[in-house]
């Protein structure tokens, strides 16, 4: 078997840590719990990191891009040329996530994991291809297995490469035209719903272009039997290699010790998957924000996760991320910057 | 008068500039309205500075503290002496919104604007004091009509400090012991709503803390008629003169056509008493987070307000203003720093 990384095990972050980091936060110069989720954010992140002044200065963005078959049975407002143009304003510098990350001082790395046509060597582009597209997901599996090792190593990969880095936190981000179908259809085989909560506009389908995409997703999943319990398998039959890839950069991150900021739909749908592997990988993941995508909710109620911003964003590439990093940053300066009550000869009531 | 300026007339955004912003959001190289609610900020920023590329690079804070003689009525968990404290503490760099201020590059002017006692000169703080504090609200009017104007009038002498600094926006941030049971009081008379819907913790008082905070503004309230229709006299009745200070900041903003980042419970109070007072000053404010402190968002909701952060924040001092600050900067660089369509040679569909 080529995945066997797969079962390494998850690290535990430092409950040392977390108790000398909360410890503080209570002798900081302000009520109690007044800085809000700033504050828990600040003393989870020093647990995951192991340090008692957390830090997101080196923050590493990793943006998938894939093709999926399913695109030809009619389920996108986009069509898939469009892949391989926004991997090149990816590269680029053009498009959101390239103009995030450039604000942020992120690295950016541009990760081509199966577009439909290899476009051969690009500038800015890392090629890591599981293979020309998936297969269309309406008749018949997506991926082979070796494929969805293949996409998962290239997610795995770029874990390795944010390692050697020295990041402080890993955001995966995911470009795909038709891929909110396939995190649709993946997400009902594991939540066991049906397609129509979970089937949205994507990047702009109308009320009847929903209605078709949630019957495709049904006629789908109707080949398969018990998916639920076997998220790697729900993966390969009626996902996408860009899933793929971010739900096994996600498990390198908690293998490795990184912390993840999860961003919208497609990237919820590869965590809920990876934590479904993995259970003890939930605690490596932050939720960045709650897609204006209908179906992402009932996900994130999955993981149980109350994400940071509600901006009704719906772009991914990892944009919804990259735009709560500055929270963590502040959340950070706030814990290791603040006077403490006897520093700074504030009465404490 | 010494307040004639109260009635300037507030500044137009440019509806020009707003739709030619609006053209080019149309153009840029993602799904129309993906990245929602960062692109109606871009826009509705531009319409305010009237520049086709926005930008908050220069953000003033300006944090006003005052004292509150109803602290002697028992409605806060911390003692007066603390305010005097934090405004060192603000100067020194240790408090939440020096921290924030540090990390934005933000200018940040600490101004006592009438605590209890007169600290006499301290390094980093504009003495601009409308009185020893206020009177207690629960059984006298808090201020003399001079003293409300002075308290304004130190608002406005901020915004023109801001303006000769060339600032891109303007947050406007408070401290004072029991300010959360003047603005409570403000908004029940502008809101005609029952003190126990507007009454929370604060800084932390349990249940009969509470219902005593409430019964205190009922009382006080008992002895004015018509307040509602008239936003300075409750302001001076019962409100505080760093809530004066911020009104009187908002609208020399408006007059002068500088963006304002509103903070909190007490700055929203400020908002609505100055809105009410000039309300073409709405289109001025922008709403940056909602409170943990429960009657928030009636008042909110009155400003037909809905702010972009909702982080269980309720310090004050600008601090959730602050925190929102990096989600400005980010609309602002990807509609400025994003490619269009054309430019990228992508596909619009």
């Amino acid at each position: 078997m080529i995945a066997d990384w797969l079962n390494d095990q998850i690290k535990t972050p430092s409950s040392q840590v977390a108790n000398l980091a909360a410890e503080r936060r209570q002798q900081l110069t302000k009520p109690p719990g007044s800085l809000g989720r700033l504050e828990e954010t600040a003393i989870n992140l020093g647990a995951l990191q192991g340090r008692e002044k957390p830090g997101v200065e080196r923050v590493h963005i990793a943006v998938f891009a894939a093709d999926h078959g399913v695109a030809a049975s009619g389920v996108s407002a986009f069509s898939q040329e469009v892949t391989v143009q926004m991997v090149a304003n990816f590269a680029a510098g053009g498009a959101a996530i390239s103009v995030l990350a450039k604000s942020l001082g992120a690295t950016l790395e541009v990760i081509n994991v199966g577009t439909a046509i290899d476009p051969g060597e690009m500038p800015g582009v890392i090629s890591d291809r599981a293979g020309d597209g998936t297969a269309n997901l309406h008749h018949e599996d997506a991926m082979t297995q070796e494929q969805l090792y293949r996409a998962m190593d290239a997610g795995r990969s770029s874990v390795v490469r944010a390692v050697e880095a020295g990041s402080d936190l890993f955001i995966g981000g995911d470009m795909g035209i038709a891929n909110t179908t396939a995190s649709a259809a993946i997400g009902c085989a594991l939540l066991q719903c049906e397609p129509h909560e979970l089937a949205g506009p994507g990047t702009g389908l109308d009320k009847a272009g929903v209605s078709h995409k949630a019957e495709v997703i049904r006629q789908a999943l109707e080949r398969y039997d018990r998916l639920h319990e076997q998220p790697l398998e729900a993966l390969r039959c009626v996902g996408g290699f860009e899933v793929a890839a971010l739900a096994g950069a996600y498990m390198a991150c908690g293998q490795r010790g990184v912390p993840v900021l999860v961003d919208g739909y497609i990237a919820t749908v590869a965590a809920l998957v990876a934590v479904r592997y993995q259970p003890a990988l939930r605690e490596w993941l932050i939720f960045s924000h709650r897609s204006a995508e209908p179906g992402h909710s009932a996900m994130l109620k999955a993981l149980a996760a109350e994400p940071l911003l509600d901006l009704s964003m719906r772009l991914g590439e990892g944009s919804g991320a990259a735009t709560a990093v500055p929270l963590l940053r502040l959340a950070c300066d706030l814990h290791n910057g603040m006077a403490t009550f006897a520093d700074a000869g504030v009465s404490e009531g």
